[in-house]
């Protein structure tokens, strides 16, 4: 486990193969035309990357969590905003897969695991960040459905994918946590329209969105769970969601490190290689070990949500406090370390950072990872 | 001077009602569209600014090194890459000012410190970031005239403004920083073209350019100083500069800091505001107080470059060590406290952190400030 | 002010000189036997440096807050233990200065300024550190006498000293901050004993004790100011109380940087001086310019607190924490630099180490530096 | 292995049953008296812990790396100066296993694993800390013994323990790391004398001593391996002693965390306990995040040290870098939350803290770490 077997090196070298071939050729291109490269989201679909760790009677490769972050690392290397669609995508259809019913999974999971349908994940409101439970947006029974009244903001994907998986309220306004539903909503349902496209750091390969809900019907059918049951399912399914946006904190940086070897290798000043400077070797030390720490964090946590552990909550929230901010500091060192080079947009670099910038903020940002812990060291002493 | 006296806080105002009336309101626009704005400058040399530190009969403003990092802190909360622009306009200035003849001062003093004229800085070479005494621009003399050939790299202003002060070989190849000459390049110098506007994560409101040299005649009438006085011109040149860029990080930290409480206040979770969470009240005393401790030093430094104090290169590159990391990281927490519309671009706090980014690069890389204070650490001892 | 002029100099100098003949010598011998040496005290206080900035009609030196943060760097090189009680006394001294009547300056002043008299300062209880206006000592008004009974913690001179400036409550249990006032209370005094003298990580030059007081009589007369006066005294006096514990910490520091770089001269590694190492080199760099910015904001914030500047009070909190941090953080690289021998006793940096450590914790612990300076910033915004 | 099995967490379960009945209550005494607590160890000797990962033919445990750091990681609980005393007996014990012939293993195997005997190590000279490959002490061959002249820096147990694995020159002076060889030199051997146990900042429950050879003769037979082996021998037992270590700061700061959260529970301020207050509760989040980052990495790299990995090294550099920093700063956060009882001896907090500042000095300095990655960083790219 700590040392890769043949299986786990192998779908972590498929993994890489994927994102060298794919996705890093094209990243700044997709970055500066705010591309969301949807062809080749369907060729990952088609390596199994559309439902990672969804049963393989749904179409899914039925791989662990911890196969997962290893994935996601990798198809990081290549381009981090797209892995992190990947990941919001594997979040989604992984709910329908572990809550939904029999119809619910024969109806979605087949397009979802392949791509040929891309999902959304629809928690955020404009006046709700990390305050889960604070959410308004109305879902009214009327008869077999449900009419959605509000606004979802920072969507990925909205507008151009098929389906989201969206909490609503289903009880009144003082239901709190308990007053949340988890819905399937098509795109193309009448009353959902989206914003437009973001302006925004980074991230650019994968639109961001409001979707409003103007009186919205989504059949009751389309519910996970029982009504009150959103909740749950949103803060189960955040557990992965952490540990996939940190590995992807993880790669980009990972990929970053890589290209600043060899540049501080051909370059030169003061009559030697960069490379040759100690100082510089010591931070290219200190980043592979922030690295390093990050990295084997999140396979103990994802292996704590494979076994269900006592402890996983708090070791998710942990990977991922600890992964993306070791991920942002590292990639914004390999920029210091190009110099002049690494604020030019070709070389690569400041694309990373910009990219990895939101993974402090989203699947609950940092702050919110230190209220989950530190409610964990509390209760245990 | 550690309590601003009537004088100082007039000065710090006037700059600070010029950045809230003309640079404050169009930034992002700015930014968005790669906009150089010509007109404002010329406001700006309106007001004195383009050449603070100038002696009056040029023009100038006749204001100390304290006053001018004060003025600039101001500028760069409107906007730090029009502040760090004028930064470098007035750099550029001083050295005409300071090394030029009667001829070269009044052929274009004038017309700089009014910002009619627009000036730029051209030291950096592809092959030579920090590394001023390897650089190979070579420029031969031919009877009365310098024939230049060579390439400059990461030209602020370059295609846009009308003069170059431009650092060239005069000397032989192994001529070293004693072969460095200053030479007064005018922009439409026949064999002086630019290049295209280099993409970059920042800096958008002003262009960078690579300036290439192929036979470009420049009289020997515009060199600045003697032959071979080049890299004491530019080093000299290089500790204002320092204190300069610093201070547009710190002027541009301290704006993301102020939009920060009002946004924590506005902004509710968990049924209170977020400035009422201890945690983050917190960080705002510690983004103050690195705020703080970088501006006193930044006037410190000032003082000790105003009063030639031996000390006074290694305080600069302290000071722009400290400063640009202290605004970079302030406004990244800035950022971070926004959550999620920190992120997007109309908030404004994204630009503050792309723009202050580069000035941990430039003007020196705060590794090679690492190195010029480490020289005086051992040599003191 | 930035630059010092010939009688800034010539004060820091006599600083340096007596920490150089007195203190530095003697500093490990009084640490491991726990000696507190009154001698020696006497002796700075024939130089002035009891009274620094008590006015001169009471035999103090009358300098400014700006004078005296630079002595205590000073001193502090030499033993920042025994710099740290001169504070103390310097803080209890001028609220007598300060607070009291013709007859209070009379009958203490001359003999706290010259140090024949040694003075402690008695604010935390046992049950409230940073919290002051929660303190129970109780001091009931009997005629023309105030009957004290309580605890005081953490008492620095304790046992050895010849008079507490103390704060107790004169107002009911209810009454907070306004209840509280500050009486000079004689060491000799009947129903006052002292504890045991406390282990602890190092200070120990000076003893720690906690004061009992058990029907102790002291005169209303001995009475600063009115009643309930004394947490704005307590308050006011802790302003400049910060600044010089921070101060002591930068000259600690500094010490343990002046001895690194011949240290690291000296010995080789690998065929070559320790001193050659780039890495090394670039912390060498970052401590001074960490020390440099910490002694630059101290001056700052004395000459706010000269001025009565608005600010003074943030200012002070700020230059307390991060010239507290600053200080420890230098000298335990520095001790790191040393590699095992700074982990031994007798090459000084432990033992530096050891004292610095609790200049984060008291004069209000850095948490609530933090708080002090929040409520700043939020306030202004 | 990344959620402990029923195995490993009854083993982790035995050693911090033993801390916490042998070793936290004495750990204050023993660290006043800088007593050596023998008795105790022999106890230590009986549960197997004299041996953790010796082969059972030896007497040895025959465990793991991976169940060595998280037994080293409990015991550090009850006393870093014992535990890590214990793991410098268990790599010198561990080197007389791997590398000593039959005859070796069984003079003094069983003696070493029941802790009868107690060993230690000496490779440290006063001129050669870190560079192992410079030492200087000799042993010229003198028939069938070797005798041996050089002096020996900074040995544990040295003057209470019953022999040496030590480090020789048996090459010429030009023999660099091939003139090393390993010796078991019994402390009764004629010619080795020690000096005065050194006065240090902690560790006190163990002495810390010079050993000095004039002349002393001890057999050929009693060399590890071939001549010249020496260093590789060194080299390899370094691994595993990093991890220990560094498992030792682990266990340190864990137990400084665990004191914590009750201390602030209990103790009151502005009419709240201090763990209500968020920031603290933050910092206590990024303490636990910290030591679990530390202890996971700690994980992977005794695994990949069982595994004999590639990668072995430089994870095992990592993980001691890593671990020893975070697991001093997570005891000085401990110390600094309980303001200033933290730094009362009677606490506890501050003998923690001075315990674990060497571990980011020992077994190669934490500059040394960051060397040994930066060389396997930049062999890889």
């Amino acid at each position: 486990m700590f040392v890769l077997d043949e299986v786990e090196a192998a779908i972590r070298d498929t993994a890489r193969g994927f994102a060298d071939e794919y996705l890093a050729p094209n990243a700044l291109d997709w970055d500066e035309r705010k591309h969301f490269p949807i062809d080749v989201l369907r060729k990952a679909g088609g390596l199994g990357l559309g439902g990672i760790y969804v049963r393989e009677d749904g179409g899914g490769s039925g791989l662990r969590r911890l196969d997962a972050v290893r994935i996601f690392e990798q198809l990081a290397t290549g381009c981090p905003a797209i892995a992190a669609y990947i990941s919001i995508h594997n979040m989604a259809t992984w709910m329908i897969d572990a809550y939904g019913t029999d119809a619910q999974r024969e109806r979605w999971l087949l397009g979802l695991t392949s791509m040929d349908l891309l999902a959304s994940y629809a928690l955020t409101e404009p006046g709700a960040g990390s305050d889960a439970a604070a959410l308004t947006t109305r879902a009214i029974r009327d008869g077999e459905d449900y009419i959605l009244d509000g606004t979802k903001q920072f969507i990925s994907g909205a507008g151009s994918t098929d389906v989201y998986v969206m909490m609503v309220r289903t009880g009144d306004d003082a239901s709190g946590a308990r007053g949340i539903s988890a819905l399937i909503v098509p795109a193309d349902t009448p009353g959902l329209t989206v914003g437009p496209n973001e302006k925004k750091m980074g991230w650019n390969a994968q639109p961001t969105r409001q979707v409003i809900l103007t009186g919205a019907r989504v059949p009751v059918a389309n519910r996970l769970g029982a009504e009150g049951d959103g909740f749950r399912i949103a803060m189960h399914g955040l557990n992965g969601g952490r540990l996939n946006i940190a590995a992807c904190s993880v790669g980009g940086a990972q990929a970053a490190l890589e290209r600043t070897v060899p540049y501080l290798r051909e370059r030169a000043a003061f009559g030697k290689p960069l490379l040759d400077n100690q100082a510089l070797q010591f931070r290219l030390a200190d980043m592979r070990t922030s690295l390093e720490a990050a990295r084997t964090l999140l396979w103990r946590a994802a292996a704590a949500l494979d076994a269900g552990a006592p402890d996983a909550v708090e070791l998710c929230a942990m990977a991922k406090r600890f992964g993306t901010d070791a991920g942002f500091e590292v990639a914004n060192q390999a920029l210091q370390l190009h110099g002049g080079y690494g604020y030019l947009t070709e070389y690569g670099l400041e694309k990373i950072v910009r990219d990895l910038r939101v993974h402090q903020i989203l699947e609950g940002t940092n702050e919110i990872m230190r209220v989950v812990v530190a409610r964990a060291v509390v209760g245990a002493s």
